[in-house]
């Protein structure tokens, strides 16, 4: 490792932060595990953190492993206009999951958060702050945490249903069933009247 | 024990029902646990536990010590008609978790879900089989399963958001906010067009 003054190879550095990064995340969250902390845990600098692998929440989908560019996910969920944004939400968290089958890790962290608090945390914090909040800021509405939690819920609750505990219909309904039942929820929580 | 030849009094009998209703629903889930194998455990009679604690799903609230009483509140969601229902399910469903605070076992029975993939089967089965489906069957609107599984996959969604992990604004915000932005969903999953 680069402490006791061997320098790594490129991939080496890349495989070292990624597992420094499964680490930190796990032990500390995704809010308090810092990219400074991961690089100190890999031996190399934050800038080559930023360099390789972008912000945090890039660094996190890419440690996870997650089947998701969020550079490019985000944008593209809202560049339709706010026409239509419950179903792109639902349809977007629906393939997340579904892409690549039992091998998706989206999938295995997913039932490790039904069964290890920790692990919950992890999730919910990466999901509000990486994917719920910049949408519900992006809106201009008010009270876009609270829209971005209730967004959290309805798809949470429906991972948990759909994936973890396989209640049925819901489980084996196909894709654009569940779009076309839950996309209003979603539509109005994020940009409608909440009462 | 009655098993060893010595009879119990009334309150040893209602004791050992629930006690042998905890193990019983624990190890096999509210589906596949009968009364005849929690009479069996309990040393007592089937009927007698029908006379003491009424179905099965009566008896598991009881066990449970959930602060509701099935027999009283599902009528009560369904007599207001089909105007207000969602309105009434949710706040139903908060009142349950927020009685009595942090003793309240239904919150002591959600966390332990968030952990254990056997409580989490347990709860689920029961919400669903002892509350969602005898009020969405009772509608007459097709689909009464995915309608009933909809509105568990937004209630247990928001229990665990608001109770278990605790995402702020949600945590925090007024029972009557949490009412009046779920309601129209609920309200939705229930009686309204799934798309």
């Amino acid at each position: 490792m680069a402490r006791t003054g061997r320098r790594p190879g490129e991939s080496g550095s890349r495989e070292a932060i990624l597992d420094a990064a499964r680490t930190a995340f796990g032990e500390r969250g995704f809010n308090d595990a810092s990219v400074r902390d991961i690089a100190g845990r890999a031996g190399v600098d934050a800038a080559l953190v930023h360099h390789f692998y972008g912000t945090k929440e890039q660094l996190f989908a890419a440690a996870m492993r997650l089947p998701v560019d969020l550079a490019v996910a985000i944008p593209a969920l809202l560049e339709g206009g706010v026409g239509g944004l419950g179903e792109r939400v639902v349809g977007f968290f629906l393939a997340a999951f579904e892409a690549g089958g039992e091998q998706n890790t989206l999938l295995a962290l997913l039932r490790s958060a039904a069964s290890h608090e920790r692990s919950a945390t992890m999730v919910r914090e990466f999901v509000t702050k990486a994917v719920l909040g910049p949408v519900a800021a992006s809106l201009d509405r008010p009270d876009p945490e609270l829209r971005a939690s209730l967004v959290g819920s309805q798809l949470i609750g429906l991972a948990m249903m759909r994936y973890v505990v396989k209640v049925e219909p819901l489980a084996s309904a196909d894709p654009r069933t569940v779009v076309a039942a839950v996309a209003p929820t979603i539509q109005r929580y994020l940009t409608g009247d909440l009462g």
